[in-house]
């Protein structure tokens, strides 16, 4: 156990504690020292605290406005990044659409004929692959405990930039559903999402979706572009009509683009000491502008930084 | 006491117990009952659960693509509340605009020259207020507790229709930051909002502002045409060139519409058995679509409905 981990841990334990001391630290007379801006914490880190993006897991989604960058987490759904992967590389998204926007909910896209027959066939990808809603927890090999309690699971943290649920009795872990994260759209019936509809987290965390759909990563870039699209006017935001929708121009993986397309990127490593300083000044801020700090942070508000790649 | 506070305090008991037996309810063998679908819940519900907008209380902005609808919530904000009604009635907002759209967090509006010698003038609106971050516990008459553990304060639920936070031990009660919150845009320094730029909240709910800043009410309609506003391009998100900026046409008090030109709405009310009902079902859906129940609600994920006015 590193010395980060042993940290969190005593973390956790003190605020299982001051949970219940929460209205105390409230009043407290002394007043808490100012919390570093982020920018600062982020500005000071080492190089070696942040990582490049895969490109074998990298995502391109090209629309008019502009590229969509999206990070594939096959260590929680290598079934389905592998399958997304084929779909890309067969070129299925290109042309296709954003076709629906549901306000504080998702954004989806795919194919709007895919239940018709005229649907755009899946090429060599599959058709029905294992549900991946959850995986065994022993895959998860990079985990850092979140010290907050989260009232969708057990436990949370983050896995190698992604937040995650765990829950050690069950022996399972997952990808949570929190703003931007990407996931494999489905049917009424378990197990009918195969990647060839996705969709991305553009509200208020749907929590409730943690375990019962497969997350495969999340939007690490332009995310804007998805959240902005206007909100559609059909039962659960599907655009009415066809010329409503936002064509894909082309969804490509980075491997296959030449190094001077490729989206020059890095994120900062969720197991690195500048990460959990973030998560503190963040669980406790206090600053020019905040004068009362939480003591606490919930899983989906914590910042996962991506930031242009440094020499 | 009534049977439905009667009611949730003994859920609250339950939930706090069952907080320790998460793990334990996930692999019971016994499936749960399937949850009854919110619409067929609202369906079913008497016209008493509803209650109208108060005139007085909902602003209407008028914007290019159509009315944004926002409730007011005098209990939590009372000055503020005033000023912003003298600030609709003297024409403050018309012409006025949408000068920021930050990912993930808020959309804000009012005037782009506000700190400049061209500002517009508040006429008779107060330029300083109190702040009303938080309020007396005793002003809130309303509180209906939801059972479930919060991380950002001792207590949340419901008060007329708005999601609340409670500390009994300070005697504080606030309005939350969820997703479509409204709240009064200040600068750094604490005090320093008086109603004239307001913005409302479009992402994962970020409760850390909670007692930090003054929330006066929520979008009950049109929270898409505030949500898919363009992300701005600079700090912050505010938008870099005047031409970017959406124009609010107008922002009037329903009480000062002809009852024709009135949007007809009406509110679930939350301390109803109705809602009860609506909350139950979120915290353990399943059904159909749903595989997993989560046994919990997060408070800013509880749906707050609003519907067409019936006869």
């Amino acid at each position: 156990m590193n010395a980060l981990r042993m940290s969190l841990l005593a973390a956790a334990l003190a605020a299982a504690a001051s949970t219940l001391a929460f209205a105390a630290t409230q009043d407290a007379t002394e007043a808490p020292a100012k919390t570093k801006p982020m920018a600062d914490i982020l500005a000071a880190s080492p190089k070696s605290d942040w990582r490049p993006l895969d490109p074998e897991n990298t995502l391109y989604m090209e629309l008019p406005a502009g590229r969509v960058v999206i990070e594939l987490a096959p260590d929680f759904a290598p079934l389905h990044a592998q399958n997304i992967r084929t779909l890309v590389r067969e070129k299925y998204f290109d042309g296709l659409a954003i076709i629906r926007s549901q306000d504080n909910y998702v954004v989806q896209w795919g194919d709007a004929e895919e239940d018709e027959p005229k649907a755009k066939p899946l090429g060599s990808a599959k058709v029905k692959l294992a549900s991946e809603y959850t995986v065994p927890i022993t895959w998860d090999k990079h985990f850092t405990r979140l010290p907050d309690h989260d009232g969708y699971a057990p436990e949370v943290g983050f896995s190698n930039g992604f937040p995650v649920g765990h829950d050690p009795k069950l022996g399972e872990a997952w990808l949570t559903h929190c703003y931007g994260a990407v996931g494999v759209a489905r049917g009424t019936e378990e197990g009918t999402g195969n990647g060839s509809g996705l969709y991305a987290i553009v509200g208020n965390a749907p929590r409730q979706l943690d375990r019962n759909i497969a997350v495969v990563g999340r939007v690490v870039d332009g995310m804007g572009l998805l959240s902005a699209m206007p909100r559609g006017g059909g039962n659960m935001g599907f655009y009415e009509k066809p010329e409503q929708r936002t064509k894909i121009n082309s969804v490509r993986l980075a491997a296959d683009v030449p190094e001077t397309g490729r989206s020059q990127l890095e994120v900062l490593r969720t197991d690195s000491a500048t990460f959990q300083a973030v998560v503190e000044a963040r669980r406790n801020r206090f600053d020019d502008f905040y004068i009362r700090p939480a003591g606490y942070i919930e899983l989906c508000n914590v910042p996962l930084p991506v930031r242009p790649k440094t020499p």
